[in-house]
Formats: C-alpha cells, sequence, structure tokens
C-alpha cells in the first residue's frame, strides 16, 4: 500500500531543521511511502539540498505562506491563516493527495483547523487526543488528553470505542481491554459522568474492563484508558513533571561527590539502558481520534527521532486503517443516545 | 503545649503491630506528649509488654470493640459500628481528651465519622484531603486528593484557603503561593468551575499564583496547588504509579546480568540516597481538612516508620495551630456565597 503523509515542515519549536531530516529518514525506512512537505519553500529547500535523487523523488514540497504561531489563539490560525502550513497539510488529506498529517504546532490550532476542515467520523460527537503510554506489561492508549475539559458519558463511550480501534491497530490487539479512569474511595466512586459512562460501557459490546485508577495506568491493568480532557490533561503533564523531578534527583545523586561519579560511570551503561525504555521520543505522537482522516501531533519540542516516530505512528494508523476500524466499532454499538435517554431522565 | 493524639491502634493493614511501636517512637521523640491508643484491649496490650515505665505512663488505653473493616462502605461504619476504634478515637477529639487523631483505616469510613461527630468549621461546606508532595525546590500541599469528586467554585475557594494555612503552620511559610490546577490549551482552558473559581481567588485576598498544569506540581511552581477531589486523586495514583513502575524498570536494568548486578553494589550508596529522598514514608499522613478537630489519615500499608510520621504530622498540625489559622483566612476572605452570585448570574 502506498502512503504518502503530509508533514506541517514549520511546526514545532525547530520547524524545518528536525521536520525535513525526519521526514528522510522515514522514508529510508519505509519504502513505498511519499512525504509532501508543507512550509515556506526555501526554509524546506535549504533542508533539502544533498539529498540523494531517489529519495528527492519520494518528496513534493508544497509551498504555504504563513506560520501558525505556538501561542496563537487557534480560533485566529482557523479564520487568518487560511495559507498556513499547518491548514494547507490538512487540506491535503481532505482532498485526497495524502492520507495522513503530521504536526509539531500548536495542539489547539490543530485541533481546530482539522475539525473543521475534516469534520468527524459518523458517530463521533468530537474528537479526542490519544497516545501510547508506556507500562510495566507494554504500553497503555490513553485518550483523552486535552481536547474535552467537558465529556458527556455518550462522548467517553465513543473515546472507548476509539481508543480500542487505536488499540487493535497499532498493538495489534484483538479484543482491548478498556478502563474508566475512576476514583477509588468506595463511597465517591465518581462523579455522575462517569457513573453513566460506564453504564453505557457495559452494554457497549466493547471488551469493558470496569473502573480503573490512576495507577492503573502504569501497571498495564487494561488496554485503553479512557477519561475526559481535563482529568487526562493533568494525569500527562503530572507524569511528566514526576518523570522529570525523579530524574533530575537521580542526576543529583550521582554528582553530588567524586565518589558518586565515579559510581555513575560503572553505572553509565545501565542507567542509559533505563533512560532507553521510558525515552518520551518513542512515545512521541499523540492521533486526533474521531476525524475523517488521519492527523498525528508530535510534542512541540521533539527531535529528528521523535519527529520521525510520529511520521512513522501516522503511517501505521494509516496503513492498519485505524479509521475503518473506528467506523466498524461504531457501527456495532447500540444507539448511544438511545441508551442514555433513561439514564438522562 | 502538652498534646495527647488519639490513635486508631486497630487500623490499616498491620494494626497494632505497626501502630503501637510507632506511638512509642513517637512518645519518645516528642516530650510532653501523650498517646491515647484505642482499640481491642489484648491486642494493645500485648504490644505494650517490657515498655518502660516513663513512656507508658503517657499512654492510655481506651479499649473500643468494633473494627471499620479496609473495605466496609462508609455509611454502614457510621450506622453500625458504634463502638469502633475510628469513632471512639474521633469522639475523644470531639469532648476534648485528645487534641488530634491518626488512623491508617479506610479512608471514606474515617471521612464520614469525622464529618459526623466533629462537623466542618465554619465557612468550610465540605473538608477535603489534603498532603504534601515532594518537589524540586522542596514540598508542595495539595488538595482535594479524592473527598470531593465534585466542587463548586466556592469550594475550591475554602480548599485554597485551607490548604494555604496547613502550608504556613507546617512548612512555616507566611504567605503560600496557590495554583489552580488546570489544563494548558488555550482554547479549552479549564471547565466552568476552575475558570470562576480563579476568579474568586484573584478577589480572595489569598496569594493567588494563577492556573497550574500537572507539571507544576512537582516543579514547585507554588506551594498549594488546588484541585477537585476527582482530578486530585488521580492526579496522585498516578504518581504513585508512574513511581513503582520507573523503579521497576530501574531495578530490572541493574539485575539484569552479572556486570550490572556489580553495577548496582557500586552504585549503591547512590540509589539509596535517591531512594531516601523520595521515600513516600517520609510524606505519610494526609489530613482531613476543614473539620473542627485535627484528624490524619495514614496509608494503610505504612510500616512503623511511617505511622509514626504521621503522628508527627497530627501533633504539628495541633502545635501550629492550623484549625485557628484556617478560620483567620476564611474571616478575612470576601464573603464567597455574594462573590458567586453575580458570577452564577
Amino acid at each position: 500500500m502506498s502512503v504518502t503523509v503530509a508533514v506541517d515542515a514549520m511546526g514545532g519549536d525547530h520547524g524545518p531543521a528536525v521536520t525535513v531530516p525526519a521526514s528522510l529518514r522515514f522514508l529510508e525506512s519505509h519504502a513505498d511511502t511519499r512525504v509532501i512537505l508543507v512550509g515556506l519553500g526555501d526554509a524546506i529547500e535549504k533542508e533539502l539540498q544533498r539529498v540523494p535523487g531517489a529519495l528527492r523523488a519520494r518528496i513534493v514540497v508544497r509551498p504555504a505562506t504563513e506560520v501558525v504561531d505556538m501561542d496563537e489563539p487557534p480560533a485566529d490560525a482557523l479564520r487568518r491563516k487560511k495559507d498556513s502550513s499547518m491548514r494547507v497539510a490538512i487540506n491535503l488529506v481532505k482532498e485526497g493527495s495524502a492520507q495522513a498529517c503530521v504536526s509539531a504546532g500548536n495542539t489547539g490550532a490543530l485541533m481546530a483547523i482539522a475539525k473543521f476542515v475534516l469534520k468527524t467520523l459518523p458517530g463521533i460527537d468530537r474528537p479526542a487526543i490519544a497516545s501510547q503510554l508506556p507500562t510495566k506489561k507494554g504500553e497503555a492508549t490513553v485518550l483523552d488528553l486535552g481536547a474535552n475539559v467537558q465529556c458527556s458519558p455518550q462522548q467517553l463511550v465513543q473515546f472507548a470505542a476509539m481508543g480500542s480501534a487505536l488499540a487493535s491497530a497499532v498493538d495489534h490487539i484483538e479484543r482491548p481491554t478498556i478502563g474508566l479512569l475512576n476514583v477509588g474511595e468506595e463511597d465517591i466512586k465518581g462523579n455522575d459522568v462517569v457513573k453513566e459512562a460506564a453504564e453505557l460501557l457495559r452494554r457497549s459490546g466493547l471488551n469493558f474492563h470496569g473502573n480503573v485508577e490512576g495507577d492503573d495506568i502504569y501497571k498495564g491493568t487494561t488496554d485503553v484508558v479512557v477519561c475526559d480532557g481535563f482529568t487526562g490533561n493533568v494525569m500527562l503533564k503530572t507524569s511528566e513533571g514526576l518523570a522529570q523531578m525523579l530524574y533530575e534527583f537521580l542526576k543529583a545523586e550521582f554528582t553530588r561527590s567524586p565518589l558518586t561519579r565515579l559510581a555513575a560511570l560503572v553505572a553509565y551503561p545501565v542507567l542509559s539502558s533505563f533512560k532507553r525504555r521510558i525515552d518520551p521520543r518513542r512515545y512521541n505522537g499523540a492521533t486526533l481520534l474521531g476525524l475523517r482522516g488521519v492527523v498525528v501531533k508530535s510534542h512541540g519540542g521533539a527531535d529528528v527521532l521523535g519527529f520521525g516516530n510520529a511520521i512513522a505512528k501516522a503511517h501505521a494508523e494509516v496503513t492498519e486503517r485505524v479509521l475503518e476500524r473506528i467506523a466498524e466499532r461504531i457501527a456495532t454499538m447500540p444507539a448511544l443516545t438511545e441508551a442514555s435517554a433513561g439514564a438522562d431522565a
């Protein structure tokens, strides 16, 4: 299957200096693929000098005159920058010139533009942001990581269906187990939305495990963890902050004295191997799930390796038919609106 | 100031085997204090054999015939077990025989009984669970960690006032900075509750820093972090799960081969020092804040060191006048109900 990925070459903290070399590496490791680099022509061409002809033949440069700023209000980016690299890249997916789009730009703008241009899949009210996180057992697909701060029970069920489809596609799990993120105390088990979502999930036909708590994510209790975007965003950022703090504490201990520096030298291969195992670059690439097109968001600060992983993730979602799988999951589910009509009353 | 702490000797996974030795250690390190051990007389007395007379003289054993199970529904514990060790310990605070109560038992039951027996402080709608977490800069006071899954903006402001009082008392910060836990994307900055809470906090007279994100907790951006109990509980459990996973990964790398085991031997003092720095036992003891009495919840699985820290925390909250400080903070704040009437309209 020949896949073309549209890359927003201008997005992220480093722009073409990262996005172009990452695209080249992706093309090298993925035969039968093409990349459309979207952005300011000069900046991109500069990075394409000395690229071998065979590789160059699989690259198209598509000029776009504007760039969405990292801190630009999404509504402004959507309304005013019709020729931004982000928007043009998404347009390429819409018109079928590319099967997926990858950007390291402004998340809010990417979501707003993708939603406006591509629209959501049938049965999906709003898209969600999904990502894989490392667990003791492998990895878990977690969503929503920040697109929807307030969610209805029906939306949480849609997230579950989409997460299930993504886990099947990317992790090759036939019937992924679904956990609904909740709190543990018996008397306060969840707010009303989570309680109703659990009821709906039990009747959804999905492989619903039940409620899970925060520590279950990294324990790998379920293949998919579903939550609203407020909780998911706090969870993800908290994890980043904690990992960063622990890393700094460990570093501080190993650099405390000549003796501990010697220990660090001896332990270096072990510590490197540990660091590789939880390298966030391995997990780079969050999927904007629920759109009529594959859109992957890279971390803004990603380097060549990280951004390359985001492109590879977009590619895998196309070849593994994530969109079709979502449509299939949704089609076999009992109508959510009917199911919830009773609970709402 | 002579302080008496009522200890629920039966609570937690280990009961008197942990609570009694921890109480003895506390008494040894804190002159001019007393402990009332509440629970099944025989089980407690067994642990008190061979205790020196001077120490024994500062201990009272108060029999209670029932024990609240760790998984017992809080409403049952409240209604049916009138002579539980937990309830009797809280009664001792109510009647003034003790100034604080410590339990490693069922959190939901402890909260339900404490709320019923002690009632909340003036101006506090509902109590919250607060705890200190380690940060890059020191520690942060975070609440609510799970008592209230749904919160009004007014309640979040009350949490801020209580957290501020606790940070002043325990960490000796005169005007602790307050962060409101929120999400980062520009277009989705918070749900309606958080938005209104931010408005109220700006007018509260507290040292409000503004919104913070999940990673700000461990960065130590603010002295206090306020959130609803759903978010706080997920945040805390996620942190526990991640730390546990990273610890296991690190251990796995160091035990992979004879060579890495040798490296572990060399690095042992460094790794121990790292482990000590983030030892959860150091942070054991969550405060049930907002009650007319000091109630501290120890982790159920706490050992002697951990439970001893929870008792010491309860003691410090008494000597540092946490309840009075909360009352002072609340008294100087503009009336929240009035302030929110406009926002609700």
